[in-house]
């Protein structure tokens, strides 16, 4: 059997900048140096935008420097679909504020994870609902790109499957196309059950494929690329080591909020925390995910909505009885 | 959002018979009546035969009356698969101990499942494997059905997408077909993360889609569709609620053994427990699932493994050299 | 080698019923006995619709009494897919004339041909794309079903990878099910290359799967199933002695414009023709096809154009907005 | 619609090195100057072997110089698969003439064509039946890695829908992964429907990504790629032209047969062949491909060959019944 790695709370790291965010804020008093966070509502969801201005920012909230912005809408999970417009519109509205600012620009977009595991499917679901425009652009033909950019495409798979890793892939083919801008899609791992499928965060900090979920791969940003990195994602699992904490946590506190400290010391240190999870979650421990069993429908929704905002974002004249035909 | 339902402890039946064994042992002294249980080991497993024998047995087990066989074998897990030999030879031997016992017969081979979930999709992967020969013994040729046994397969799809019952496919089919015996292949959840992906059960007693995750769909069995079912499954996933409890009781366990009992009144009944559970697994509640990473693969070994082991069962005359042909 | 059937001239009838018609009155002179025609142009396309009335015209047309609307537009085949919207308003219209004529009513949609194979996959790739209502029903919610009908889906597969003959399929579902009416879409085979992914066939007479290719299956219509049955077909296909047939007729055609009868005894019967024929496509013979190269694309056009116009036809009060969300 | 390309018969160039072969002799008397021709028979089959040895071969051929190795064995259309085995066994020892001659050595798998297009799909059939092993080689464990050498895996996608070229795909990742050797499979057209899916060729001259099917891209050998390239080529298609006109060839000999030459001027020049067989193939022309119905399982067939092959020649050292370990 593959050696699976026990579970360690401190390397349980949010994926999610706002959870960090959180996180640093449950820890501390005050404003987080370095770190800016303006709170916006939208018509039935909210979009945060944290600025991580510095390296002290950077730090404390254990992300690189940049902007992440996270649209949160619990109407995701509704089987009445159409209440996903809005969160279409915010996420259309976001994604013009970090792609370049100028009239004509060519982009690639990445579908990372792994097809064949469903909650790791979201960058290929969201890669094959996009239509490349890219080949219009080589017919000379104004009439066939008029209101379109230039876009192309690709699914790289998981190096666990192919033995290529994600970087290698990428830094090769934009070194050939030299496109303006690159967009990766990736499935992230939350802090909260709460915000499965629920969440979309954007950051224009490029994406360390694997890295919510324990596999640590060469990062993808602007310095190793050498073009900007839009990183889109969606919490699709939370690891189960946190469910199993979680546990420890509540019970504990309501020990000490019956009065009952006398328990206290089984749980009091982090490594005795770490001590139960693992038995509990043996022979698996860090592998383990929990993931709602809707899974494929959830996971086939967010990617709808990602596709079709970046389909909007990206061709600016697109007129909207057109949408469905950049999209399959 | 779909309303998701609470985790209810009592509602959780393990979809294995040997764990239904196990929890009936854990609570009452000595042997159960009406049950009976041999335990042998193969060449890196260990295969149990439960039968449940009377309405008392299926009373304590919670299962109908009929034969349970489990194969438990660590080694499925193992990225050495020539390590899975011995597994398939052991599925084959209780394979060919539950079919019909007849020169010839016909075989019906039914993938339960949602091959666009990867932790239900392991019907679906078992019949894409599988070889129909059905096609054969209407051609008359006798040198084209040497050694081999009509075999057809149907993959139903489930409810939520289809709109179909799985019953209503598999007794409508039955009506017209007329095969001989009904295989189903279908995921299971597990009450022990210990048994994932490592454990297969064959019964004779039929399979109730979806009733480990919770959809009571219509039972599939000899009363209901006329000929003898065979089922097999696997367990692919532990509901999260099981993880959660399991941290409440280990941690509830080591209060005791510490001598606290001050502190037991907090969890000492089941509603309590659930409140706590509820609270933690919220807003997914029994809906969710735990489950490794690695899913696709080990979902793939095991459906390799079926598949090879029905292909083997089946067909008593195929020589080896011709085994890959009757597998894709 | 599977032994390939050889061409038979005599054997290749037209899976369109306008095509039927056209060979008739290329043959004779007149009008059909009991077979009517209407012809209507719609936005961008063509719209006949044949009925053939009585057992002569069934006899001169090769095809059973009923209802044949085509839809015919070449505007199919564009890039510019703005240009479908007529052809799916064409089809509901035509859709709604042939369903069932009452306030409510059930329909299983049947998608049949093979997945694997892209000049056949017509069937299955509409009905991935439909999303099944039926469950809805099931919630007593009238908010949930308001402006809906009941739909479930099923994709039976072809009876060379499954073993099981769609007719059996279909007949116990029904039994099972008891739906009002029975939608089966089929990819065809033309006799004309021009009619290729540019023409829609709808019919109340059932189907007869894999006629138009070769293997004659039991066929599926009121009769058979006790329910309406509304075929919808594309051709894909032409079949390659089609091709070579026309390449003989064009040259000595040109023959005999040019004066020259002297060559004409050599294909003048319709024998030596096949012969001819059968020499050019051997070794594969009646089993080849001619299809485009972009055959994916194209038969992913026209699926989502029917599977978007099943969806407005069968759920009367569905608004525009929310279409979407009935489609994948 | 798309502009579809009439049929040019100067344009219609043999993917294989043989039909070019055969053509030039069906032109010229004697020897064809600057190429060798080998034959060999093997079980079930025969091998030839072409080198083009210098740029008067290279012009006579229309093929690059270097080594093109042709195994023909109509076994491979066998319902029967175990007479696949010799024609394995011939691929694996011409791969592994043309594989380098070291003891280590990486290498990368590409397979190339359209995945949802079945003639075209050979390619990334291939692929997802590989098993990638190049993870295993950084695990610094020489059990896990003895007796095999390093694959890695890349499926590209066609440019028409990704956007992104083949060849820009495999020059970035091959000079970000340095392997030793490419390996590149795809789908072919033939000249002869005699070679349909039963012809599996071999080079050492690398590959022109959609050549057979008018597509003129990027070539990718060792001087674009700067490591030596082989390519597997299987023919899944034929031109409907060359059907065409092999219709008018055949009634044209069997007139000049019968002594008829008056009707000769009408098919003299190639520009009036071109005529009428455009005229034939309207609309469509030059993009008609004529294939054999079952083509999903002819190229599920090959596919499983050359996988098969490929693992074998590579990995020196692995055990029989290891095999189907390493192929999925």
């Amino acid at each position: 059997m593959k050696a699976h790695p026990p579970v360690s709370l401190s390397d349980i790291k949010p994926d999610l900048a706002i959870e960090a965010h959180e996180m640093f804020q449950g820890q501390h008093e005050g404003e987080i140096p370095g770190v800016s966070l303006v709170k916006e509502n939208f018509s039935l969801g909210c979009r945060s935008t944290i600025k991580v201005l510095d390296d002290q920012g950077a730090q404390a909230m254990g992300k690189p420097i940049g902007t992440y912005i996270t649209i949160e809408a619990p109407t995701i999970l509704d089987s009445d679909r159409s209440d996903h417009e809005p969160v279409v519109e915010a996420l259309v509205k976001a994604l013009k504020e970090i792609l370049p600012d100028k009239e004509q620009y060519t982009i690639l977009v990445a579908g990372l994870g792994n097809a064949r595991s469903t909650p790791d499917a979201l960058g290929p679901m969201v890669t094959s609902r996009l239509v490349a425009t890219r080949y219009l652009f080589t017919l000379n033909d104004p009439a066939m790109t008029e209101g379109l950019r230039s876009v192309s495409i690709i699914t790289p798979g998981v190096t666990g499957v192919t033995g290529v890793e994600t970087a290698e892939i990428l830094e090769g083919l934009i070194s050939q196309m030299q496109p303006d801008c690159l967009i990766c899609i990736d499935a992230l791992a939350a802090g909260e059950l709460s915000r499965l499928h629920n969440t979309i965060q954007l950051s224009d900090t490029g994406i360390h494929p694997g890295s919510g979920i324990g596999n640590m791969r060469k990062r993808i940003n602007k310095e190793t690329v050498g073009i900007p990195v839009l990183a889109i994602g969606v919490p699709t699992v939370v690891q189960a080591g946190i469910i199993a904490n979680k546990a420890l946590t509540i019970l504990t506190d309501r020990l000490e909020h019956a009065g009952d400290k006398s328990s206290m010391p089984l749980l009091i240190t982090q490594k005795q925390r770490e001590e139960v999870i693992n038995e509990i979650l043996q022979p698996f421990g860090g592998s383990l995910m929990v993931t709602p069993k809707e899974i494929d429908e959830q996971v086939d929704h967010t990617a709808q909505i990602i596709a079709k905002a970046i389909t909007l974002a990206v061709h600016p004249g697109l007129a909207t009885e057109d949408l469905e035909y950049f999209l399959h």
